[in-house]
């Protein structure tokens, strides 16, 4: 007998190429695993538990593969000052900019980074979000980075979502290390991706690659440290400029690039024949204002995958809506509407090396979002219209 | 004796030139009025009821000034088709584009708009907006176009909003005139403006004058009809190039004209000396990609009071968060947080006409929107977080 069953819906499984679309369909769930999925007429067992979904849709969760939830202060005023027309220069100056995220996470202790970081889950929860992939970096340095993972692992706890945590020490060159990022890099390197290892507080490794960040040595040094600390690795890449930060990906084997709005197409097929997948952040486009857009075009004749999340972060995405990003993706980049869903769902569970989620099938996670919409494009149409009237996180 | 009392909240109050901030502020209501405003600590008497906000900050309820809220169907599948790489040319011929919308508008009785736009409405007013125009313009026949009115304030009452309509017969040329718009323009002021105002049912009337649209004659015959019915005027104009909307605008003594993205500085001071306000609606220009925007320095230079709003509709804005406008507004315009926030609370009720909202004054309205922020720029800043936690229209 099944736990629970969920009748009267239309399903975008996500299984094959497309959507997955299924009209009248039917999900049991057992043991908070998904145990059968298939045209309603078919069920073939009784329930202890039956939902009415009166022809809502439903969709496996949503999975926000690229973010950074946890961290001290906020922008805001800044935001505000660079429109009155502060010169940037001069907002870095009197202590704005990363760094000041830096100082205000440091100054954090792990309740108030936790305490911070519940409303802005839940802003993403309330739209169908079931896996939030969270990474620190806004501590550089060892003891604070650590302190960002483990309010991320207690958000997880805290709340019915599942939280896939990313170190992400090498985001940017600590005071302490001015002019020293090389060394920086190798203490990343020595101490802290092990550290992280060791407690059980990184799922992955990710790394900031750009002509402004870290460079191929110094990302090598970082990313061969999580392969020794058997831990799989990711890169934010090709942002600014073309690094070369898919190509550098690719030889990595990493789950992921993120960004690759310089990338070139060379990069991006070895990309797609490492398997890594496509990261795309249209809210950081849209809000740093840049003319640049991912080579789309290219990704589709490479067969590379693509994922799309919201890079909430206080500098150049405070987004809490996955729903916005499919807009801003369709609109900005000009996805297709199942290559957005795709991307919030079993891309986006690829970019996190989840085999476990992201489609309805037999077996996964019964994670699911249900939408009262007429169709999946409903999703990305409307911006600011949040359609969610159900979220089910292992069964319940 | 107050009514009801607002006590341990910071005030925006809208007053002077820029956000008229008053930290521990209190608000009193009476018979639905603000019958004072001030610190706290000087609150002249006792009240009724008492809230205390803890530290929230209220707002004058937020208008959203520019909305086609009330249409029937919606054109997501259209935006899927495009984006699938389908020719607009072949769409509009199989039946897509506004005259879709118009089809579904008119097939629709009056409930199934209603029913329609309510959520819509809902998801308006949970970001704090008390007062929300809703124009027709999907009729284009005198019945439909009634319908789609008597449907926005039966909307006004059933919910705890207040509605402002708009009469926009002349939004596009229905296919009975088809090749004859001067003759539809003449039917519009001679019957629909008349029926209109004689029901009661058009607070303002609008015209979409542009190079794809009306004309300037065609403007004049509607505009002038609305004059004689006794009510106030306002244009879409300027939208797709510049049509000298601004300037014929100010010469028709217009609320507002909306849109402006070409409009030139010339026309702007024509309507800062008129009197008229500049909406500006970003997400068109952010949905439609339009590489225009409006000269925000030359209405600046003019004095040109600027409003922002939705626009919600179904072709080249569906949007439902004005809170996200103030952010398109600040990132794709520039505009300042204290230009953006008096967009959508004094600058709005003027674009509208009203002088009994939009601040927070003694004598106006006590429609406030409380919010769960450290500052006001945090409304601007963030994209789909809803910081409200409360909302009062008419003291309740
Ligand atoms: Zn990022
Ligand atoms: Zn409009």
């Amino acid at each position: 007998m099944f736990d629970r069953v969920w009748l009267h819906a239309n399903l975008a499984t996500m299984e094959g190429e497309g959507l997955g679309l299924l009209e009248d369909g039917a999900v049991a769930a057992k043991d908070g695993r998904i145990a059968w999925v298939g045209p309603r007429a078919a069920l073939p067992g009784p329930a202890a538990e039956t939902v009415d979904c009166g022809g809502a849709w439903i969709l496996p969760g949503l999975i926000d593969c690229h973010t950074h939830l946890v961290f001290g202060g906020d922008r805001a005023e800044e935001f505000e000052r660079r429109l009155a027309g502060e010169d940037y220069a001069a907002i870095l100056k009197s202590g704005g900019g990363i760094l000041s995220t830096m100082r205000a996470t440091r100054a954090a202790d792990e309740d108030a980074l936790l305490a911070a970081a519940l409303p802005r889950a839940e802003a993403l929860m309330a739209e169908g979000v079931t896996t939030i992939e969270i990474k620190s970096g806004y501590g550089l340095d060892l003891e604070t980075e650590l302190r960002q993972l483990r309010a991320a692992r207690r958000l997880g706890a805290a709340l019915p979502v599942s939280v896939v945590t990313t170190l992400l020490a090498a985001h940017a060159v600590p005071p302490e290390y001015s002019g020293r990022r090389a060394d920086y890099a190798r203490h990343v390197a020595e101490h802290i991706v092990p550290a992280a290892a060791e407690a059980g507080l990184a799922d992955a490794v990710d790394v900031f690659h750009d002509v402004i960040a870290f460079d191929d040595a110094e990302t090598a040094l970082v990313l061969e440290a999580a392969r020794r600390a058997g831990r799989p690795v990711k890169l934010h890449g090709d942002q600014h400029a073309d690094a070369g930060s898919a190509a550098l990906g690719a030889r990595h084997g990493v789950l992921s690039v993120d960004h690759l709005e310089h990338a070139n197409a060379a990069g991006l097929a070895a990309m797609a024949a490492a398997g890594s997948v496509a990261v795309l952040l249209p809210s950081a486009t849209y809000f740093l204002r840049e003319a640049a857009r991912p080579d789309i075009a290219a990704m589709r004749a490479a067969g590379l995958r693509m994922a799309v999340a919201t890079d909430c972060n206080p500098g150049s995405s405070p987004a809490l809506s996955l729903l916005l990003m499919l807009n801003m993706a369709c609109t900005l980049y000009r996805l297709t509407v199942a290559e957005a869903l795709r991307g919030v769902t079993v891309h986006a569970a690829a970019a996190l090396g989840l085999a476990d989620r992201g489609r309805l099938a037999p077996g996964l996670r019964c994670d699911l979002a249900l939408y009262r919409i007429a169709r999946p494009a409903e999703l990305c149409y409307w911006m600011g219209r949040n359609p969610c009237i159900g979220r089910v996180v292992e069964g319940r």
